[in-house]
């Protein structure tokens, strides 16, 4: 048999993954699994941007412009503006997902080689998507004990080296639920600038932010408008995840043609979604309004049932709708796996994302899981009731 | 400023791009263009498939798997069945769009400076997609005079070298309309067997074979599981290029869960795209007899236009909906961009796509252009003449 690609043998499996057969053999087994690990809302998807597909008057379904409908790129820059965030239609190449813009971000500007600062733990798939690309991840560890905070800045910048082309932040983070405030975003643009690198803020969860805190984009930061470079997506603001609708938002046109090319060799992001989510831009803010509300309620109600459980640690989340749990075990591989194979109540048990595949650094992370409060209330109450009970007979 | 990826600098631009503001130039200048340099039909997608969109259900947009739909691969085996592959639906990872499977095929078999045997010319996108995962693409240079029929397979076999990793063919072709026989498929597999390599077919054409000509898939080939993946997409077959939903198709299990891999990194393939696939798996055999009969229809007249033009040599397509033709000038892009400047007949011209983008060997293909008969025979008509008109006066 020809011999598959090295590359594609590194290429990293999601940890969730691996549990998956696990799940699927209780369910069998007749349990019901509160799915703590996922990143796929709930929440409804608003009726305008599903009523506008059902009503769409396409006849030839045609390729749309590779840089995304010039309609939706307008529409997307007024929609950044509300946030003061000023860009042009221009400026925007839409993608199918975030995950393609950080395909084409990885592509862009980095070369095989090259090392790109990320704080850790991060969202999984950016090692997937360095991989990919023969890109070096350098993790600037963050700590559960500060809320996983930026590091001072000068930890930060020890990191530098000459292969370094850019540092890559998620605001708010997933998985942490991090936000960070403005004179940590400014930190990081000053630190770009004297380093000329490239800043890059993954910001899928800008409306998911709480307790009346406000959201600064790295677009805001004045004079770095060739340094930085904006992720966004649909699928988690208007819950339309299915919809494969994201873009890559920057000033610095020699970013935008570059990522043009890629853009034009996959010929266009899917019409429908489009459609949809052109029309999820004229969602009306309540929707937004009973979200976040929903999403704090949950939120407190989590984490304080976590912190009654004896030996746990929990990090308060300020954004998204993640959190980072530090549970009085060995290694949380074994014990996502435990749950799903010999524990349960009342016939019911969690399944948790093990948190070693957010960190690169080896050996972190694996007495950490991360739950996603994309349930209701009362189902987070029985799920974390479960991890208790499940604490106080699991031996590692 | 920070600089941009060798690899992203070295992403070619599409040929035809190159043109456009040119295009637009005429159109702002009230002449009406013949767009013949396009792939994207102007047939109507099946109602079957657009009434599923505009009664699906959805509710939460959520992913899908990133595999692609349980029952979308299980309705597309079935679909194989009867074209005579037989493929089960865990051998099919649904894709957005060929696009993403060719590139993930790239990534998965290949590793940077390995190298890809393709026919030429050829789908200017793969060059695009090799670039991308740093492949060399080694040409077989197929000829006008013999209808770009596979070379003798010994001089296929002189390409070889330590570096080759798979072949590549487009069945039927883009842009050469050349349809590969059973027997030519058969000497391909026994060169990739014998040489332990892949053997790769686009074959997102597949219906569109005309003159009572059958499609002989790779996918038919016995003794070659190992070695043969397929690349599809339901852009062209139902007019639905906006959809985005592709796939490859393999029974190489390292092959797929490789594959897989790069999948999971992206989440999932479009919903609303997949509910229209699944539902135009219903499309009636009429639509496509239809869709044929337009299509030879446009071709012969197409094909006797040109061939009444003095110094015009053209290769009669028995597949897809393109023709490559030889033109007596000497620069392919000059004309085409002279076209649009500088010639009309009644405020009308036309725009054809030069073939230079379509052969990696230096030089070939300067006098060819590629013509998509995608509009109406009357339209087509009108395009030759103007082409013929402007061939009488046009200097090089
Ligand atoms: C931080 C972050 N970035 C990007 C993505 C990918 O999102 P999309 O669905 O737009 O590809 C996700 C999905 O969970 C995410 O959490
Ligand atoms: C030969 C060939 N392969 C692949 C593609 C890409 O198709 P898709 O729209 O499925 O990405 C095209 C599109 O024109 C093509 O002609």
């Amino acid at each position: 048999m020809p011999t598959i690609s090295r590359k594609g043998r590194l290429m990293p499996e999601s940890p969730i993954r691996k549990l998956v057969p696990y799940a699927e053999q209780a369910k069998k087994n007749g349990k019901f699994i509160y799915h703590l690990n996922i990143g796929q809302p709930d929440i409804k998807t608003p009726d305008v941007a599903l009523e506008a597909v059902k009503n769409n008057t396409v006849e030839i379904l045609e390729y749309s412009r590779s840089e995304g409908s010039e309609n939706y790129r307008t529409k997307l820059a007024a929609y950044y503006k509300k946030h003061d965030i000023l860009v042009k239609p221009d400026d925007i190449v839409v993608t199918t997902g975030a995950s393609e813009a950080l395909l084409f971000l990885f592509s862009s500007i980095m070369d095989p080689g090259d090392e790109v600062i990320i704080s850790e733990p991060f969202y999984a798939n950016y090692i997937a998507f360095s991989t990919a690309t023969g890109v070096n991840v350098v993790p600037a560890v963050c700590n559960i004990d500060d809320n996983f905070a930026l590091p001072p800045i000068e930890t930060f910048e020890k990191l530098i080296t000459p292969k370094t082309k850019s540092i890559l932040i998620c605001n708010p983070g997933n998985p942490t639920g991090y936000l960070y405030s403005k004179e940590e975003i400014e930190q990081l643009g000053a630190l770009a600038k004297k380093h000329d690198l490239f800043l890059v803020a993954d910001e899928v969860y800008r409306e998911f932010v709480y307790d009346g805190a406000s959201h600064f984009s790295i677009l805001q930061l004045n004079d770095l408008d060739e340094h930085t470079i904006l992720i966004d997506s649909v699928s988690k603001r208007y819950s339309m995840c299915g919809a494969r609708v994201g873009c890559l938002v920057s000033r610095n046109k020699t970013v935008l043609q570059t990522v043009l090319k890629y853009a034009q060799a996959r010929l266009s992001p899917p019409t429908f979604a489009q459609i949809a989510s052109e029309a999820a831009l004229d969602t009306p803010q309540s929707y937004f309004d009973d979200v976040i509300a929903e999403y704090v309620d949950r939120r407190d109600t989590l984490i304080k049932a976590l912190q009654n459980i004896e030996g746990v640690k929990v990090a308060t989340p300020k954004g998204a709708f993640y959190c980072i749990v530090e549970l009085p075990i060995k290694n949380s591989d074994n014990f996502a796996q435990w749950l799903l194979e010999h524990f349960d109540i009342d016939n019911e048990t969690v399944m948790i994302a093990p948190a070693g595949g957010f960190y690169s650094t080896p050996g972190l992370g694996l007495n950490q899981v991360r739950i996603a409060y994309v349930l209701n209330k009362e189902s987070l109450l029985k799920a974390v009731n479960i991890i208790k009970e499940a604490l106080k007979v699991y031996k590692d």
